[in-house]
């Protein structure tokens, strides 16, 4: 890792609640994001991707408070579709690396200004879309250019937890509790 | 990890030799306590997850003792029920997050009182059962709600072992040493 | 894990060249030593498990230099017999967890003494063999009651070269060096 | 792993700018360098591997910009060919462990000096390509002979970002930056 999450969140303000609670768009960069990254490829050419348990729940809660959620992502994969289906995500985006024009055409779309949207990303063509949104993240082992624009780093890596850290502090913001 | 494993077992006490002994039922969250909460998804939308070879042979060791031994997930799943039909799990309760509603069915079944009673769980929706179980346990890497009210934070990670040094604790109590 | 691998060590003398330069029988306990431990399981029953490339290459070159190899495992698995005859290993053995008794059938079948023996594996029921053998190794995330018994510790994990640096220290006590 | 990070790069003399930007040829050793040396093995004898997407995303930039990218791997692999055939790797070799002979052959057919090569390996039987070319690279994790020959060690884990950081250093050689 090029530098330490300690290092990297040292530089930053904390994200105050208010802004957390103006959320209503929540998009998603898929690997390195709701991943740690890599993909298993198998030798007849199809792949699998390992998604987090927490993560999962977390977005199924914020669907539930009618937060949008959307996932987009650079590269087209089964395994992506399989588990977006399985999570009933609403906006699956895929192949297409210009992050921050899809982010802008959804944000038009529900009506949102940049305040009100979350995107969360880990490679350099993420970083546009994590400057633009009123709370960028990146996980601890996104790119030098995606961190550095990142008005948050969660503490859990990407793909254990790290996409379930932020919902937490959308739901928290709404004083939606962890039980108990 | 929003704390380390240090400062989280720091504010506990330990549990008492006394207590494991009087555990009669262990009744298991699945993800994220049997595996690292991660699942592996297959671009055909089949998946796999990862289980852990020493948790196993734990859990046989106890069922040879007369000790129950219940998985309780939140989520259903076709490789959960193929590991625990090789493992010969007696109670599998899948697709069900009220944990505590379950656990204290069992428990009623088997008319057994709290403290004879082990529950380990990783998220919030497994407080609950954590904290009305006689020794309640999450992995280190659970989510802050389960932490806060668990009685015992295992040294090994969740799908790495986590899962045998509870039940190391519980044989250990009864005398049954490990070899040699 | 219960102790640091540094504390683990610490405790330890150093093999000698000579002891690693007697060995004529590697045997290798598979999950947990081959592997990390884990085993992925599949919704339709099949598993998987992850091997090292350095652990393969070094375990063709104690081969190919007329030192027995052999695999011991306490389950029967296709993906270890699939790996074990890619790597022509000569000796499979699965389903046994009496590995003190093999290990000593094998040993008298190649009519070698303890301190031609080395033995490596992870849980409390290797312990016996790992003790018995002239060198036995545990990797770090072993479990206590093997750890105590062991004579070496490897720094790399199980699963990530343990094995190989066994293999390097047999083949390096008989001047086989790694190239250049 | 035989000596930390830090040790390790600790004894390097860091990479000239303009030896970077005379890569005309990068060539990978696969596993252990576009992954993390695992491979998973099924129970029907197939197998899969892990590749990392910034390493892809990186390589994909080199290609289009005119360097050479080649993939030269001591084991046939299906998942390789599978990976390989996805990001269009213009040159895959497979089977041979004589990496420096298969690399000059590759650097004679461009007609490039060894200055102009860029070589990454982990196993011993790489480093006399890693010591020929102009630039060696060996992961952290790598085997000591390789790491004793190299260059320079990537900060990121091999499959996890390693390759990548690599393509970087050479993308920044030539003032292809980082977006945004």
């Amino acid at each position: 890792m090029p530098r330490s999450r300690a290092a990297a969140t040292a530089r930053r303000r904390p994200v105050s609640r208010p802004r957390w609670a103006a959320v209503r768009l929540l998009a998603l960069d898929v690997d390195g994001v709701l991943t740690d990254g890599t993909i298993d490829v198998h030798s007849d050419g199809t792949e699998s991707k390992c998604f987090s348990v927490l993560d999962g729940m977390g977005l199924k809660r914020l669907a539930a408070l009618g937060i949008e959620v959307a996932w987009i992502s650079g590269r087209a994969s089964g395994a992506t579709t399989a588990r977006a289906t399985e999570l009933k995500i609403a906006h699956l985006i895929q192949d297409r690396t210009d992050k921050l024009a899809v982010l802008q055409q959804l944000a038009r779309r529900f009506g949102l200004e940049p305040r009100q949207v979350c995107y969360m990303g880990d490679d350099d063509f993420d970083a546009p879309a994590i400057r633009w949104a009123g709370i960028g993240v990146a996980p601890a082992a996104a790119m030098p250019a995606a961190l550095a624009v990142a008005d948050y780093v969660p503490h859990r890596p990407a793909g254990r937890g790290a996409v379930r850290e932020v919902c937490e502090h959308i739901l928290g913001s709404r004083g939606q509790k962890s039980l108990p």
